[in-house]
C-alpha cells in the first residue's frame, strides 16, 4: 500500500503545505506581472534529447507508448515552454513574463531527500536581451523567498556569468571545443578536492584556481548587483563565479539560491539561455530568454528548518483549514430543518459541516472544536429557535431561524 | 512543435480558464467541509488490475520502468485514494470528506473531444454507510455546478440505485454470475437499439424493458430525493434507473450528471462503493465509501455553451488577470528611482509592471491599458514628483514620491 519509490502521497496536511507553497509562488509571480501557463507531463522523448543530448535519456522516465511513440515524463519544464513559445510567439507581445507550476520526473538512483517526482515553479522572461530582465528575474526569486518569511540571513543568491568565463577562455586562447569540459570542472570545483579540479583543468589550473580563490568580477555583474541595490535587494546576493551551472545551454548570467548555512542543496537555479528556443524550434523562433526553477522539496525543508518561516506557514494553514460553522443536531427530528439551513449558509459562502449520522451532542461540540469552527448552531427542542454559540468565548444566544443568516453575518463578517 | 496527440498545452488564457474551474471546485468543496489530498500520477499497474481487471490495462499508459516495475499513469484517482486511506485511516476520525484535483490518463483511440489526459475533481465521503452521505455528496455535485452559474435548466443529476436492480434480479431468481452482464445491458440500453438490448437481456427482456419504459422507484431513492428536497435541490435531480454505470465496483446509489439538452457526455458521475477499499487493501481496511468524479473537459464545453456561465467566467478572469499599476518610465535617468518604487509597491502587495527596455511613453500607456492596470505612475522631469493617472477616468495628479504609497492605497484599496 505504498506509493512507488521516490513518489509522494499527499495526506490533507501535506497537501495543505504544498498548496501553501503554490499560493506564495503564484501570489508573488502575479505581483511581478507574470502570467501562468502549463503543458503536458508527457512529451516526445526527442524534445529532451534535442536540448540535453543522449545522456539525459538515461535519467528519464521514458517508454514507447501503444502508438509506437517514444515518450517521456517531463524532467523539467523549460523544453515544453520553448516548444509552446516557438509555436505561439506571434500571438503575444514581447517580452513574455510567464510562470508555471508542475510535476517533474527523473529516474535517479534513490538518495536521501532525492525524489523521482518533485514540483517545480518555473519563471521565465522571453524576448528581452537586456540585463534589466535578468535583474527582474533575480529580484523575483528573492521576493518569492521573502514571501515565505525568509530574510537575507536565511538565503543567498549566488550570481555568476558564463560570459565571464568564456571571455576568460578566449583571452587564454582556449579552443571552444574545450569550453564545456572546463566549465564542468569549475562547476564541480566546490564539491571536489583541489587536486581533482587541477587535474581536470590541466594547463589552465593555475589561472582558474587563482580566480576561484580571489573571486572574479565583471562590469556586467557589477551592473546587475547595482540594479538589485536600487531595489534594496543587494544584501540577498553574492557575486560568485564558482557558479556556472551544469547545463550546457546557459549563455550569460547564471545564479543559484542556497540557504546561508549551506547545508541543503540549491533551493533554486537559473540563468540566461538565449539560443535554446531557436535551437529547439529548428530556427522557427529566435528569442532570447532568462528563467529560473524552484523546487518544492528543498524549499519545504528550508521552511521546516527556520522558525519564522515554519510559524508563518503553520499560522496560515491553521487559519485556512478552519470551517466557519458547525451545525449541531441535538434532536434528530430537526435534521431536515437543520440541513435546509446548512444549505442556506453554504449558499452564502460559509464553510459548514454537521454530523452525517446521529451523534451525542457533546461529541458534536468536540468535532466543532476539532474542525476549528468559529460558531456552532444547535438545533433542538427550542425550534424554531436555535442556539448560536461562539466557540472562542462560549457565549450562547437564542436566535429565531428567520434571523439566523443576519446573525451569522454579524458574527463572522 | 505540437504536444502529443490527446494532450493539451495551456497558454495563459487556457491556464486561467482551467484555474477558474479549479478555484470553483475548491471553493465549494471547502464550503462542504472537504479537505484536499493528492497522490502520484504514476502508480503500480497492479493497483488498477486489482480494481478493474485485466481489460483496463489495455486502456492504460503503462510501461516497465528502469527498475523493472510495472507502472502506469493513473487513469483515475479512486484506486490511489483507496490505497492511501487503507494505509492511513487510523490517523483520522471518520467520516473522511476528502477531495482531490489531478490529471488522469487513458490511452484511448482518439475521438473528437476525447483526450488522453484530462483533469478530474474527485470528492469522496469515506466511513459512513448512511444515505445522509449519499445525499451530501449529490448536493455537493449540484452546488459545484451552481457555482459556475448553471441552474436546473442547464443540468440534471440522474440518480439510480444498483440495489434496485440487484433486488429485482434476486426476485427473478437470476444467479449472481449473470448480474454483471445484465447490468451492462441496462447501462448500454440508452445507446443501443431496443432489439440489441432485448437480445442481451434474453428471458429478462420483457420485465426489464417494462421497468425501463415505465421508470422504477424505490424507498431508498425516494428518501434520497426527499433529502435533496429539504435542501431545495430537488429540481436538479431525476430518479432514472436506466443509470447503472459501467464500473463493476458500485454497490448502491449511482448517479450521473448531464446537460439538460443531452448533447454532451456526462459532466460527472459517481456512486457508492462499499467494498472497494477492503478489496484493494486485501482486507486491511473495511470502509464504506461514496464518491464522484467530475472532469474538466466536458465541464469546459458546457461553460462555453451557456451564456450565463461563460459570461461569469469571462468577468471573473478579466478581473483576476488585471495588474494594479503600470510604471511609465518617461526619462531613462529616472529608471533606478522608478524601480525602487516598483519594489516598494510590490512589497505592499500590488501587482506592478513596467518596461524592461526603453519604450516611447505613448506605447507604455498602451501597454498599461492592455494589462488592465488601474493606475499608471509616470516618472519624468517632475521628479521627485510623479504623475499618478487613473486610467478609467484619465484623471492625473502630481504626487511627491514620499506620499506615493498613501496615495496609491487611497486609490486602490
Amino acid at each position: 500500500m505504498q506509493p512507488l519509490p521516490g513518489f509522494r502521497d499527499f495526506l490533507p496536511a501535506d497537501c495543505a503545505a504544498r498548496n501553501y507553497i503554490f499560493a506564495r509562488w503564484r501570489e508573488v509571480a502575479r505581483r511581478y506581472g507574470f502570467v501562468e501557463w502549463d503543458g503536458p507531463v508527457l512529451e516526445p522523448t526527442e524534445l529532451y534529447r534535442k536540448k540535453s543530448g543522449d545522456e539525459i535519456v538515461g535519467q528519464l522516465f521514458n517508454f514507447t507508448d501503444k502508438g509506437d511513440r517514444e515518450v517521456a515524463l517531463r524532467p523539467e519544464l523549460t523544453p515544453t515552454l520553448a516548444r509552446i513559445v516557438a509555436a505561439h510567439e506571434r500571438e503575444f507581445k514581447k517580452p513574455l513574463k510567464w510562470f508555471s507550476i508542475g510535476s517533474c520526473f527523473r529516474y535517479e538512483k534513490q538518495q536521501r531527500g532525492r525524489l523521482r517526482e518533485h514540483i517545480q515553479l518555473n519563471c521565465d522572461i522571453i524576448g528581452e536581451t537586456g540585463l534589466a530582465a535578468d535583474i527582474e528575474l533575480v529580484a523575483l526569486s528573492i521576493d518569492i523567498l521573502r514571501a515565505f518569511g525568509f530574510s537575507e540571513k536565511d538565503f543567498v543568491v549566488r550570481i555568476s556569468d558564463r560570459e565571464f568565463w568564456t571571455d576568460f577562455l578566449q583571452s587564454q586562447n582556449v579552443g571552444q571545443d574545450r569550453w564545456d569540459e572546463i566549465l564542468q570542472a569549475i562547476d564541480k570545483s566546490e564539491r571536489e578536492p583541489r587536486e581533482k579540479t587541477s587535474e581536470r583543468l590541466g594547463s589552465l589550473a593555475e589561472p582558474v584556481l587563482d580566480i576561484l580563490n580571489k573571486g572574479g568580477r565583471s562590469e556586467k555583474l557589477e551592473k546587475l548587483v547595482e540594479g538589485l541595490r536600487a531595489r534594496g535587494l543587494a544584501d540577498f546576493v553574492d557575486v560568485d563565479v564558482r557558479i556556472v551551472r551544469g547545463l550546457a545551454y546557459y549563455t550569460g548570467i547564471v545564479f543559484e539560491v542556497f540557504d546561508r548555512v549551506g547545508k541543503l542543496r540549491a533551493v533554486a537555479g537559473g540563468g540566461r539561455y538565449d539560443n535554446l528556443i531557436e535551437q529547439l524550434s529548428a530556427g522557427a523562433a529566435k528569442l532570447p530568454a532568462v528563467g529560473f526553477a524552484m523546487g518544492d522539496v528543498v524549499l519545504g525543508e528550508l521552511i521546516k528548518d527556520r522558525p519564522a518561516a515554519s510559524q508563518k506557514m503553520e499560522t496560515t494553514l491553521r487559519d485556512e483549514s478552519k470551517i466557519d460553522i458547525y451545525v449541531v443536531i441535538a434532536k434528530e427530528k430537526r435534521r431536515a430543518d437543520a440541513l435546509a439551513q446548512v444549505q442556506q449558509l453554504r449558499d452564502n459562502g460559509y464553510r459548514v459541516d454537521y454530523p452525517l449520522a446521529p451523534v451525542k451532542v457533546g461529541k458534536q461540540f468536540q468535532t466543532a472544536e476539532d474542525l476549528g469552527a468559529s460558531i456552532a448552531i444547535l438545533y433542538g427542542d427550542e425550534w424554531p429557535q436555535v442556539k448560536v454559540k461562539t466557540l472562542a468565548t462560549r457565549e450562547e444566544q437564542p436566535v429565531s431561524t428567520g434571523d439566523l443568516i443576519a446573525r451569522v453575518d454579524s458574527l463572522l463578517r
